[in-house]
């Protein structure tokens, strides 16, 4: 990840869809867990880049969220990046009271599918890793 | 994360928006790096979760779009996640090849904002840390 973008890049290659938002994950930069998925409009990415304190954009509510503005848990920008298409957002951030979930978890997916310690293997493979990684795979 | 649920309940639980579609984000199971953010169907997350094996809906080209199909790096799903809203899927995967991103990258979040090395600091807190966690932090 080599590519660095100023401010004014980042924000100007961030394709919003019909709504005016787009997605932004948010990933503790501490323990690698990704946190939550919300949304900003162009004002509360600013923000969000000007601060250094994650502002997001409350679908529900139809109004700026300032994350943590009420639990105190904000989310401390840490670094932030754009992906391949411009339409989705990824900051690792300092997590302050170490929760991001308005439930108290560390992270909003807490709830896990029960599929096993690892999941089932699919019947057919599109082609075979031995042939291609050797046989340590 | 403790609450386990079932493959129906699972399914079930996901609050699909208007278009039909919910976003998922996939997220390496070895490197804990986040990957990408793509859209699901009903019917594709159906098809992942049955086959274990990562299945999007491309809106760009309004069809199924079977992860991996023309490049080979397919994406394995280890764990599954539903957040606190039943609006995002978190997907922990084994990612075949090592590069979730068409453009060759391990992860499709390669372009970083450049502000320094970690961001500025905000000028007022919301509150003082050291009050609420003592000395330690």
């Amino acid at each position: 990840m080599t590519d660095h973008l100023t401010h004014s890049a980042f924000v100007s290659a961030v394709k919003f869809d019909d709504d005016g938002l787009v997605p932004a994950v948010a990933q503790s930069k501490e323990t690698g867990e990704v946190l939550m998925l919300a949304w900003m409009t162009k004002a509360t990415l600013e923000e969000t880049l000007a601060t250094g304190q994650v502002t997001y954009w409350s679908r529900s509510r139809r109004k700026v969220w300032r994350k943590g503005e009420t639990s105190g848990n904000i989310q401390r920008v840490k670094h932030a990046y754009i992906d391949c298409d411009s339409d989705t957002i990824l900051l690792q951030v300092e997590q302050v009271g170490g929760a991001a979930c308005h439930e108290g978890y560390e992270s909003c997916f807490f709830r896990k599918l029960d599929g096993g310690k690892d999941w089932k293997t699919v019947d057919e493979r599109s082609y075979d890793p031995k042939a291609v990684y050797g046989g340590s795979k």
